[in-house]
């Protein structure tokens, strides 16, 4: 069985393999009277996109989004948006190889094991070609929510991680890495170069903080802020941990040490001292940043061959030829942002379900 | 709002406060005929009761479980399993000055910010009492999932882990850390009762390993068997991170060394060399144990005094006297247990949903 | 499998069967602040209340609400509110007869084929007890929609119809058929006596309106208001037709005759000439009073003996002895009520979720 | 907001409008394995295609289905079935009077309330061309259910019902009324002409029988058979009313009358000797037939002119020129069939779900 939605009340269900004729998504539950157009989505899928440097894989796509439904004259009806991304560089290459054997890290031995039966062209509905449709998604989320800016970032390749201190958001947006430390950028040059030469690959951390998320989104206990924001970031393909504000190091401290203390602020609100809870508390943001760490393993295309088995339960050893990402976290970037603003906008709305309450 | 139901198929509600007369989970979609009573579930209770060392909160409560529907002859007849667990020890203290003040780390800004309002008697809905109810809730997804055997322990309490060459599952019960290497469990005594005498505490690290689970569970993509295990296990109280499998430090790997290279098993299924993945790939069961790592900050109740604001905006400082755990994690046990079975009795009936295809 | 939660913010889910301990409700997604307390709710239970006059059944229930939690200081908090009724009239009676053979028109034959086991005393499950959960939930439902007044009535028992001339609403709550025709209800006495001295049962129609509710409520495409209230209906026991406004009637109408022609009112709203809608128009409410019609069968429970089968499958005889109500659609009223409640408190939330539009 | 998801196991999501580029339904949940091919869905669409008499719309859409996603080599992965119909004769007439006036019996008025903005040009998401996804979709759900037969066909235009002694399966197909009577459909020949003669419309009622629904589908208490189907039917354009079985006839009933008195089979199955309930009891299929009655109201567009208010809440009088079918509940025979077959889609695998139970 299969499970393509996402949301509660801002719903999107994507669709689509790497090579069909196309993919998209359908957004659901958007409020009306929103400007919209797809050329405010395309910079979304432009950052996302393959093909723009060594780094990241050589598949060629323009993806172009068209909206199909849900906006009338430059604005969105209330009414499902309907958004189709074309595939245009699905190679006609040889597959027999991936058809027969299944390649380790991949989902190939795993749907075989679930459905009987898998599309293995290019990994089918499992390839990280689907994130295209999310991100398109993200970008008609982010016109819910303008009071929130996200920045989303690589903090992290291999063990090599930035320097806080040259922390230049600037920086994100000038070098083919989402990094915005330029002397960690350099160095990931050569580490990311080298596991391409090698014919293999490279995990990596990224980060998302998204700024003016106000205190109150979240909707404890089982739709909390941090438990969509997990569900919504392990989704992601080769996702395999997920940290909000402190994580893994907050199991370190004493309970003094990750106190966010507060003091007056001038505007009613508080002024916190610290931020180790990632913005979120009981499951509700708290009017800080919202702090988002997500682990992605090294791409398991690889060109170093691996011992595995075939169809048939023989042992076989497998090199995955073509066009892959060398550092698939790389390119997570912008999907990693598009999760956020879809959980966010989504956290928005279930907020506005509210009656009675004053707000504090 | 509030959303307490959790699951698609098998799905539990939970509902309940601190200082309330009871709390409880009602269990809906639950397959008939399966053998139950109370005595089946109690045990789960039991390994979460307070009170039971110096190391957890002094609160005694029986946490004595009843069912009051669903249940037919000694067996489940396939309706709504309604929980119900007293609350009797909750005592009356005076809440004053939390009902004025914020706790820092605790969810009562957050509350107070979203509804307006809050039931401020020992943290109310947003206590970790709650928890005794999805572990009741667990133990009926247990009947479930007969062939799975879930092992969850603390494997670091502050910044000191235990050995796994130490690894005896026999001492998990043992100590009352849930710790199965007895000599991290004596260091823990001294680390634990020093946090505990200073007034402060301590976070940890749970980890669970599930042993029997099938190929082919979990529903992509967005219900992933990690993203739904990574939604459960963020939705406990004082939960920051969740990994995978080698989760974060994948991130630092490359290709090659994360790759679970695949040989052929005896009966047809793969021997895999390693297990990296943690048990799922592309969102779906391996047939390999699926291991997830969660990590709990340190309780936010403290006796050492934290700046904070009151209900007016002013600055005021909080010490958090009362009955708490001083490292909340370790009760964290047999709740990331009975979360680990509540998403896999559910992905086992999505699963079971299908109808036509051949399996490996 | 059964699912047993209703709505999409504001969700109940319910529990319990006719012979178990007790039957209840969870309230989940109800809005903050709201006032609140056991004395408001059970007025709703008391509508419903059996044995009240002899065309109802003779089992004696108290039906006394508890709520167990998501109240402090009588007021709704935004956490899930658990409400509990006490069973204490389930008399030990001999079901080894409805253990054995089938009652034709109940739910027997298929629980059997579907869960290969049944809770036999009472219905277990599939009684009607289960309504007293619903008109709980109901109560709770009504205090997020105060702009709303919801009148139901019986408006035919067998083929008798009430008399629209006669209609008072006065006459609803002062004759034990809910019937605004006090001549109706006088020639009711009869029909249903005449009814229950056969030990047979009669049929009958209840219609609800709700008045108050602004144009604008309503999820289209799939959760339309019409739709959201048939599913709600046609969930009750005993219900086997749901009609929006003229329903059937309109069928045999020519498109002039169906129209609902509109006129400018003073508040800048419309004035509608007739309601032939019942008050939803492309499955959203048009300010217009909302009409439901609901159809009852006659109550299967019987004296008359029915030719059935037994479990072994071998040919039998049943009579149901016991207590029942001759004219089951009587008691449906504040049942049916209860859902109309249940469906426009959710629709109002999800309503509130939009941000951006401006409203007419 | 809005909700164009349906289904709980088996989902479908609907986008489009009337005049936008395309329209389409992506299936989710669908099993693995089966065969399919646009040619397998095609028929159903050209079943509800217009323009194929004078007694529905003029409007000459091809709606030929085009695949996009989920299928490979022939069969079903498992994944999201994406469909896509374009719209090609959408004409660029002139709208600026539905713009500014609101047409009685449409949901412009309610559009208008709740989204505060429509798209007027044709209907917008609320024309009936929506159907044409739900009838694709529905192409799919009957690949689900092969056991199933589902036969649906208009069983009353107007007042003038069908005489069930000429019933003929073969004639439902062979007129342009699905008129299983081949009297009535000559009947009915002047009726509906006549009504479009006179630029108004008439009602209709639309049966659909499903043979081969074994016991046991549907998922008491919220997602009964009966309450799914009456959800899916009510959530049709038009559609005012929903009966199961005898429907509001049941109403007038006494107990013995409806009973559905049952005998040995040979199979060890029940032959029930009537089907008042319409083939479900207790909201789950009983083995018989599965019977479902659909009122239609008479289509609102029609050339009578109607007083109505404009957008500024002014004084109106509107005629609804354009391409409309005199009797909407015509083309309504196969949306109530691909509703069916959604609705059994959907019950069967929930059913499917179920791990334990022995099977009577």
């Amino acid at each position: 069985m299969s499970w393509n939605t996402f949301g509660r009340l801002f719903r999107f269900t994507t669709w689509g393999e790497s090579h069909g004729p196309a993919l998209g998504a359908v957004v659901d539950g958007c409020p009306p009277g929103l400007e919209i157009s797809e050329e405010m989505i395309q910079p979304f899928l432009d950052a996302r996109r393959p093909g723009q440097s060594k780094f990241t894989t050589q598949r060629n796509e323009a993806d172009l989004v068209k909206i199909l439904s849900g906006v009338f004259e430059g604005r969105t009806t209330g009414t499902p948006i309907s958004l189709m991304i074309e595939n245009t560089d699905q190679r006609s290459k040889d597959y027999s190889e991936v058809a027969k054997s299944y390649r380790p890290g991949h989902a190939d031995y795993a749907y075989d094991a679930k459905y009987g039966f898998r599309d293995y062209r290019g990994g089918g509905r499992s390839s990280a070609r689907e994130t295209a449709a999310r991100v398109a998604a993200g970008g008609v989320a982010r016109l819910v929510i303008p009071e929130v800016r996200i920045v989303g970032y690589v903090s992290q390749i291999g063990d090599d991680r930035i320097d806080m201190a040259n922390f230049d958001e600037a920086q994100i947006r000038a070098n083919p890495f989402f990094c915005p430390d330029a002397e960690a950028a350099k160095r990931w040059e050569a580490i990311v170069d080298q596991a391409r030469l090698d014919g293999s690959s490279i995990g990596a951390v990224v980060e998302c903080v998204a700024y003016g998320v106000p205190a109150g989104w979240g909707a404890p206990l089982y739709a909390k802020l941090d438990s969509e924001l997990a569900a919504a970031m392990m989704s992601i393909n080769a996702v395999k941990g997920v940290e909000i504000g402190d994580g893994f190091a907050a199991a370190t401290l004493r309970g003094e040490q990750n106190a966010d203390a507060m003091r007056p602020g001038p505007d009613g609100r508080p002024l916190f001292e610290a931020n180790h809870a990632g913005g979120i508390a009981g499951g509700i943001s708290t009017g800080q940043p919202v702090v988002v760490r997500v682990a992605f393993k090294p791409t398991s295309s690889i060109l170093i061959p691996v011992p595995t088995i075939n169809n048939e339960g023989e042992a076989a050893e497998i090199r995955t030829k073509g066009r892959h990402d060398p550092c698939v976290g790389i390119r997570g970037v912008p999907v990693v942002e598009a999760m956020m603003a879809l959980v966010l906008a989504d956290q928005k709305l279930i907020d506005r379900g509210q009656v009675s309450a004053p707000r504090a």
